[in-house]
């Protein structure tokens, strides 16, 4: 069975939420780290952690305390989270390896952490379009994406009702709300970008602030010179904001307006502690466009961006790819890791080919796992209607199981402590036969136990030593399990016993 | 659309299908791989070339005649299949590096190449089990599973009928059809495996090669002093095959008759020119379990057996794992190399965490990738339903495209020549909307066109400049193919007239 269980910090108020699963052989439960939030938020408000920095003067920022030595009931909350020392935190966020998005107005957060040496994290995208959208319809795939894993969720809305949108996610939302301002910027000049102005854009970023938004993202490195690089390529610019941006430059041909403003935009982000998410305008949309000297030279002007944010006590992360093949990915994560001074890299996929549109979460998860792997903090999920269509519910779930394979795929291959212990209690709870602890162990238990129970429904085959794979005959799990006891009683001379046992064992169930 | 197209080679009886994409800008179609078979079989029999080389006193395997110096019209074939010179098949089969399986009693095979200086194949395992069983219903199950990209098949039937199963499988067949042939040998003893001899064994593989089996699964390297290494793994033995013989070598305290009989083994292989498939039959079930001194010991023991098949010109491939975390594959793949002189890789997976049961299609698409970037030449698939049942059509399916995808990322990876046309193919109809030619390019037309049509199901949508993801008013296809016109025209200078254009592009749809 799984619970939800919390963990209490040294302060009453932190209450730190894990999944427990409890194991059939009465062996120690499984403690699962749980991102489905409270469901019902008026059991919030907890007590305002930032506004009790305020008054004693301490910056407002996590990275202001951090370097001030500081460790905020935040920083406790997600070491207890994950399992690693408090100070461990501070150091990473102080260093700028780590970010720990909580804007000062969205108290409903369950703080996380956002960094390399913690445990790779998964972002699922949400929103309306111009061509499908409903409010409610969006509450509910943002519970439903953190219900399966979702770290962060990003509202990506360009459709009506913008503001009333995110209002509703963001106060229904136990983790870090992310959005591309941009967006909504457009939205009010009435879709033109030519009518952009840092105005207009620094109104809308102030809106969100105070709504409670905890990272942004901001495509403040798509500068003039970048934009003719890409003019070459197979698939031009695909991030919508880079085009956007690209599309003022050159019309107006004046330099980028979040870049000549970006110290503005550090102060205004300071404020509200809201996290950049420098966003990689001229990512590739194609394997073809991978790695070219547009992407990377935006990548360079993030890293300059990031000492600027740094000097504001602004936190920061990167966002990555893309469409990478699988030999050019390493390239974009040392590079990264190099120009951006170790801030965290948050990459979209990146999908690893182009030819399979409607399982583009499957491309993508093989990028994923492997940029991960390299160093990526935060994963972008992709779902399979990417490329075709707004994800719904279904698509919104196999984009965060396939996200939440990769990631902890990553956490095996760096050796995340304690990562492991999740593998080997399923693997065990399999190798014995215990199918419900196997079910209750796997990300997804209600689809692991209707896939069983598609061939073998009865109850009884909840506690078969087989399944429908080999049948009751031939299965090499019990007949290992028989080696096993005979090699515990020792290997020699033992096999006229096992003859004897061995001899029940395959008697073929009649 | 798409259409089946024959490429002849030098004789009228060579004649190379593949599938011909038609694109609508009028572009020169794309050639894409084909595995899908005749369709209907009375097309067949062609020329038996087997019987040719017998009749003028040439070596009866394609080992042999490789070392012979001899082009066969099977090389040949694919090297038009493969786009590469016949020569270099010849090589590559002459060195061990690589097998093209087909016995002489399969003429309805298509032949096919199988080595890491080719493209990245892809297996599908089918049969029936004690549970569930039906001819008729795995027969549609092979045709299935071509259809989507199956290169081999392997029939891993254990329940009733097994030889009526595999007649109508191999007559029906066009791609290679592998088997396990202890599970059929083990029936005949009526599953008691301490009754399992050479001469039952022998009897079986006879039985199998006369219906034209193509390749064979044989756990000859599972040694009785190997199996002890296993007691005290998370998941023991996990192969079937490999349980059976540690079974067996441990009731008898024999060595593996599979073992000392080997060579007679390799006499009759050769007379049909059967591939050797040498099991793992110590592969890791669990992450805990890779890579240990089990698995290692008996991929040593398989080297020395590569060995002996082809001092008898039998071509060999080696079975690999299983269940490996990301940071563990790549010496997986050195080793085996190394230890087996370079013959085809083969491996199951891997698997990079056991958390995820009912998404295994994913755990190991993510491993199946890096291993075959790293060189693994075929990779068996596995579905949806690994470790929990029987797969179903619609699991077939799932794990030949994950498969397929996983398969051409590592062809991507390695710089196979050609392999990135594909991709660019259709990245360059997405740039252009020409969704038609976008679908009809993918792994999967129906599935990509239907996720389309889920939002925007009317024809007009089919040409439309945007999709439901963005709408039409922020589409960064769009703007960035302006962007591109733009750039043509000569960057300075031109604000004034992209103003005039533009301001016409982001009008909102009325």
């Amino acid at each position: 069975m799984r619970r939800k269980v919390y963990v209490p910090g040294s302060r009453p108020d932190i209450q730190v939420p894990f999944a427990e699963v409890d194991l059939t052989d009465g062996s120690t439960p499984v403690r699962l780290y749980d991102t489905s939030g409270p469901g019902v938020f008026d059991r919030l408000p907890r007590v305002d952690w930032a506004a009790d920095r305020r008054l004693h003067g301490a910056p407002v920022t996590q990275l202001g305390c951090a370097r001030a030595g500081i460790i905020t009931p935040e920083m406790e909350y997600v070491a207890v989270r994950e399992g690693v020392a408090p100070e461990l935190v501070r150091d990473e966020i102080a260093a700028g390896r780590a970010v720990l998005p909580a804007n000062v107005n969205h108290p409903e957060v369950e703080p996380m952490v956002i960094g390399k040496a913690f445990l790779v994290k998964v972002n699922a995208n949400i929103g309306t379009s111009a061509v499908t959208s409903d409010v409610a319809e969006e509450v509910e795939k943002l519970t439903w994406a953190t219900r399966w894993g979702a770290d962060t969720v990003m509202d990506l809305s360009t459709g009506p009702r913008i503001h009333e949108t995110r209002e509703a996610i963001v106060r229904n939302s136990a983790v870090p709300i992310g959005t591309v301002p941009i967006y909504q910027a457009l939205e009010k000049v009435k879709g033109d970008p030519l009518k952009l102005t840092w105005e207009v854009y620094r109104e809308t970023i102030i809106e969100q602030a105070e709504q409670g938004v905890d990272y942004m993202t901001v495509h403040a490195g798509v500068l003039l010179r970048y934009v003719p690089l890409a003019a070459d390529r197979v698939t031009g610019i695909v991030s919508r904001g880079g085009s956007i941006m690209a599309a003022w430059c050159l019309a107006k041909h004046q330099e980028n307006f979040l870049y000549t403003n970006f110290e503005e935009l550090c102060e205004i982000f300071a404020r509200y502690d809201i996290t950049f998410s420098l966003g990689d305008g001229l990512r590739p949309g194609s394997i073809a466009d991978a790695n070219d000297e547009a992407q990377f030279g935006e990548l360079r002007t993030l890293g300059e961006l990031t000492e600027i944010a740094w000097r504001h006590d602004v936190q920061v992360m990167i966002e990555g790819p893309g469409h990478v093949p699988m030999h050019k990915i390493r390239e974009n994560v040392d590079l990264q890791q190099e120009v951006c001074h170790e801030a965290p890299f948050y990459t979209l996929g990146p999908l690893t080919t182009d030819i399979a549109p409607a399982y583009d979460h499957i491309t993508s998860a093989i990028g994923a796992a492997m940029i991960a792997m390299y160093g990526t903090a935060m994963l972008c999920y992709v779902t399979p209607k990417e490329h075709l269509g707004l994800p719904d519910r279904d698509d919104v779930k196999a984009g965060v199981i396939a996200y939440k394979i990769a990631a902890h795929a990553a956490d095996l291959a760096k050796g995340h402590p304690g990562a492991q212990a999740w593998d080997d209690a399923l693997s065990k709870a399999r190798f014995e036969f215990r199918w419900e602890d196997q079910f209750n162990l796997s990300l997804d238990p209600e689809t692991a136990r209707s896939y069983h129970d598609a061939t073998l429904p009865a109850p009884a085959a909840k506690t078969a030593h087989f399944c429908s794979m080999c049948g009751p005959k031939f299965c090499s799990m019990r007949i290992s399990q028989e080696l096993k006891e005979y090699a515990a009683k020792g290997m020699a001379d033992k096999s006229a016993e096992f003859v004897e046992s061995g001899g029940k064992v395959y008697l073929p169930l009649a």
